[in-house]
């Protein structure tokens, strides 16, 4: 039934996708708009809200005669039952009519003549329903006198059994299998085409792909992904823990339960959250957040120890660790900040029983049986090339986490913070045991940034970190017992092409002569970055002997703003490789308009950009990302599939299914 | 005891990195060689030629005044005994030493200079010989008054049990997950970010990484890396079959039996040989010829009904199968051929009891109880897009098989000759199997030529022939006896970042405006190619219906020549992204001095390239590389390896290890 149901939806997808660019709404290409839409999954017992629109367009393409249907009517249908109105289904009170208006382009053309289209919306919304028994269901929204926008939804049938007591997510913000590739190339030593070494997450048992696009775009955000990984639920960039409706509020869009949530309310397991982001970022953010908007950092914040606040949901006392950047979301505006309702969170969350941290020494020795605050830099923290190797670029930061305008020079690492926070976990929750997400945030950041050195150091550094988990799990005597993954949120279109002789290069008068400095193929020769140096990270840690070797990785990503290409490690700090150009006064001619940065690469040769020149940065792209898996149920995460599966997985693992529903 | 000789090796290894764009000889940073190097594994009875040099540098930063050591010594040990001379221990006569010089540079400023170093050399060559007992072995080639290399070998401890009838290894040349990921995204409709339908590929039980990287250099080329996955020994671009010396003679250096050859002689199973590049290119070249120039293709072809010629070697009395382009390495120079020694090998396959075929319509009535060989196209056969889609790309090509000049439209696809050669094979063999090489050859060569849509389509057609193959086993009740792998040889830096509004493209008017078409993220929206369109392909082929949709894929690579941006199909045949500027007379004024190709993609903007500028193509990436695999022992390709690791997964499925040597 499925599937013949699904040619319906299919006929109706269609009808707008000369509109690409820019869309009326994500997952919406119909004038009846559910959400959660067609071909939804969803685990048994989550929470979700649904929302239902219908548009009246007034003008452009689509503009329609019909008035604006309010009298639209919405039905839910067990398969083999008959279908019940969704008020009835969920034994909720029928919700209030709710309407709007919005603006939109349908293209580059109709943006560049400003004439936007208006759009009249009718809207309701469920909230705080659930579905229990395993199957399928179909969602009818009807609306113009016989218009029906349908959705087939399924609730997995899966085991019930909890089989984890832990499970800890790492997460690569923007890694793919070519940068693991690249890293483990300039840190683990090869001979003759074998590796002396390789990664922690090479040695994990399976392996499989994840497929990462949007549910209405091929090309994902962090958000948007964090939200897949931890809710099964595609959705809109920058969206966070919602499907993204067309409504003014940026609160009210409809929710979708997360892993910690669900992990909260039926154990009572303790949370973890780790960034070496600012902690508001994406990837941290769609555990406990709400908003189709990422950028709401102040409510963000007040989430992690809140939960959601503006309806009934989940309950949630507060993660019990919450380590990484972003003090300026902590601290009020007195001191600079940008606090959610200027209110100062280190008192709050210090009020609601926490140790509160800011350095690592602070973070070594602060116990471990309560819960804990680590805030280390004002946005986000530092890379570990400059707090390993470059660091002098440590100081003049002004990124004190105490507003103060210092330096945060004793910032921890994603190791340091990582181990101490399973030792906290463990400790808070010897029997329930614990959900812990480590991102490696940087890894995309520095992408983004062409900052290929920093961004395999930053990768290297969170397989560092898995294997100090493994270690640290291995003493607690817990490791059999926890499932631990690693993987990524999505792409950047980056690999290694060869090596570049530097010193060729930099002595070459004109940008033809130095693309001479380019070998390929044999002549790419051998790592030169893994050779043993004078550098030295203990034994069983492997970063870079050298950082800045004659010959250097001819690296790249597939479209890039207006850049010169250097291919040398940028020792002064994080590379800014675009910019505007400059009046006589320093000050940017047009904001919109960016050309190579003339201070950045100053020996390489110049690269014409191939994204809109507004961009002064990389973007992400499409590829599969990799899972690596290790521990109880590492056998559901082979082979390829949704991102959306990475939830069910999880939730499997740590027996979050509820297939009946609870008598209260 | 393998480790702590390595830290001699490895200090050898370090003395010359600083000579990375060019090396004296692979793998022998040192100055005495010996192949197999440090760090070989092998397969129990596999045949292997050793060669050992002692190089004495006449000039250059290297210089010696040692003279050239003719007085070298040779001794192999297995782990726990005594050390004894190699002819000993192999039980051969010692062989003759052999002298000889090269030169070679140092460097780009060596070049740039013609400062060349000569370099004498000192050699001898085992032929022939094998290693039966599992476990560690130490070679060790004295040479200078008491310098050592040292090499520890490994015969791998393997289970001997047959357990696959037959072994079909797919090969998409260059072939990567992002790839894979743009190639699903343009042939299979997903609904609200869930796919309907995945490639065949995806469905595999088991996925795996393999490390691509050469022996001597990070960048692996296909005759290297076909090497890899035949016969589990990394060695240098250009190889096939063997480890590359410094001789003169292209054929005298050693040996590493393959797994066709080895399948041949202790099973007498039937090997099958496809291929939609000229059959003697790299890929299909490694399974029989031994040179370390892939470029001697008569020889190639010749090797494919001979075998080895010119030393003792495994017995081979012809691939059962041959299916592919490059007649001209077939018929003789009275017909513009370059055959080797100038003879008619169409004539020489049907002397050796071959039925012969030029085209499709031969190939599906062709008998199947025959050895048959099948050429289809002077050069590399025609392009599944213009096979399928834009046909009169088929005309004016001049390459019909037979030297006539006419045009081969006839052609049969990849699925085609992949279940011909299943029928084939099954027939031949009916009990001791086949093994079945089946390469997608234009993935890798589309991808040099930036010709992003017909690669894709190439994929897809390799995807439909492993549904086709798999369709096939099935009805014959072959798929459970038969273990099927799909993999790669190495990347090419591509991915897909986005869309392209191609209308606004096309009629912007400078190439910053051009490049607004571009949408990232949301705006890349959904693909267009993949809506139902004229096109049909049959049920369960999937390829898009639509290859010009006005919103396009925002691809590209990380390395390129100068070349310019459209994202539009090239409908009138492959594409040809730069050329050397042209005088009046239109010839190239510099043919090491390429630019944008002024009649390629004429709406695009011009991005100047990053390779050098004698480059006119893409080239290939470091990325690890997937590896999906169904059947009998899939479980052996799980995780991350080396490509060796292919190989011996393959050896052991098939039961090819000798532990002991054969009483003759």
């Amino acid at each position: 039934m499925k599937y013949a149901l699904f040619a319906a939806a299919a006929a109706a997808f269609l009808r707008l996708v000369g509109a690409q660019t820019y869309q009326r709404l994500g997952a919406c290409p119909g004038f009846g708009c559910l959400f959660p839409p067609d071909q939804a999954d969803f685990l048994a017992g989550q929470y979700f809200d649904i929302r239902l629109e219908v548009h009246q367009p007034v003008n452009g393409s689509e503009a329609t005669d019909l008035p604006l249907d309010e009298d639209f009517t919405f039905t839910v249908a067990k398969a083999g039952s008959a279908a019940v109105s969704g008020a009835e289904f969920f034994g909720i009170e029928e919700p209030e009519l709710e309407t709007w208006d919005f603006n939109w382009y349908e293209d580059l053309f109709a943006e560049d003549d400003d004439t936007p289209t208006l759009v009249n919306v009718a809207s309701k919304a469920y909230r705080r329903v659930a579905l229990y028994e395993p199957g399928e269901y179909v969602a009818t929204l009807s609306y113009n006198n016989g218009s029906k926008t349908i959705a087939n939804w399924l609730v997995r049938d899966m085991e019930t059994t909890r089989k984890a007591k832990n499970v800890i997510l790492f997460i690569g913000d923007g890694m793919t299998t070519n940068m693991i590739t690249a890293a483990r190339l300039i840190a683990h030593k090869q001979v003759n085409g074998k590796y002396m070494t390789k990664m922690m997450m090479d040695k994990f048992p399976v392996l499989g792909h994840q497929m990462t696009h949007s549910i209405d775009s091929f090309i994902t955000d962090s958000a948007n992904s964090a939200t897949t990984l931890y809710s099964g639920h595609k959705t809109t960039v920058n969206a966070l823990g919602v499907y993204a409706d067309s409504s003014p509020d940026e609160f009210d869009d409809p929710k979708v339960e997360t892993i910690a949530e669900i992990f909260k309310r039926i154990w009572g397991g303790a949370v973890g959250i780790i960034s070496t982001a600012y902690i508001a970022d994406a990837t941290p953010a769609a555990l406990t957040a709400h908003t189709r908007d990422r950028y709401q950092s102040g409510a963000i914040v007040d989430s992690f120890l809140h939960g959601n606040v503006n309806y009934t949901w989940s309950p949630w006392d507060g993660a019990d660790v919450l380590f990484g950047g972003g003090a300026e979301y902590f601290f009020n505006s007195s001191l600079g900040g940008e606090s959610y309702n200027d209110l100062d969170y280190y008192a709050l969350f210090e009020e609601a029983g926490y140790s509160v941290v800011y350095d690592n020494s602070a973070l070594e020795t602060t116990p471990n049986d309560t819960k804990t605050l680590g805030i280390f830099t004002v946005d986000n923290m530092s890379k570990w090339l400059d707090r390993n190797v470059y660091t002098d670029n440590l100081l003049d930061q002004e990124n004190a986490p105490d507003g103060s305008g210092g330096d945060a020079v004793d910032q921890p690492g994603l190791r340091e913070m990582t181990t101490k926070a399973i030792d906290i976990l463990s400790t808070l929750s010897p029997d329930e045991g614990f959900f812990l997400m480590v991102e490696a945030a940087s890894i995309d950041k520095m992408m983004h940034a062409l900052d290929y050195d920093r961004a395999l150091g930053e990768l290297l550094e969170l397989d560092d970190s898995v294997k100090s988990a493994v270690d640290k799990l291995t003493a607690l005597g817990s490791l059999e017992e926890t499932l631990i993954l690693v993987t990524a949120d999505h792409g950047h279109g980056f690999d290694v092409m060869g090596s570049v002789d530097t010193m060729y290069l930099n002595r070459a008068a004109t940008d033809r002569q130095k693309r001479n400095a380019i070998g390929t193929y044999k002549e790419s020769g051998q790592s030169q970055y893994a050779i043993s140096g004078n550098l030295t990270y203990g034994p069983g840690h492997h970063f870079p002997s050298a950082w800045d070797p004659r010959y250097t990785l001819f690296d790249g990503v597939g479209a890039f703003p207006d850049f010169r290409a250097d291919y040398q490690v940028n020792k002064d700090g994080p590379r800014e490789p675009a910019t505007p150009l400059e009046d006589e006064e320093g000050e940017p001619i047009d904001e919109d308009d960016n050309y190579a940065n003339p201070e950045d690469s100053p020996n390489g040769y110049l690269v014409n950009g191939t994204l809109p020149v507004r961009d002064d940065q990389g973007v992400h792209s499409l590829t599969d990302v990799p899972v690596f898996a290790m521990g109880p149920c590492q056998e559901l995460f082979g082979g390829v599939y949704s991102a959306t599966d990475v939830f069910f997985g999880m939730a499997e693992c740590l027996g979050l299914a509820q297939t009946t529903a609870p008598d209260c």
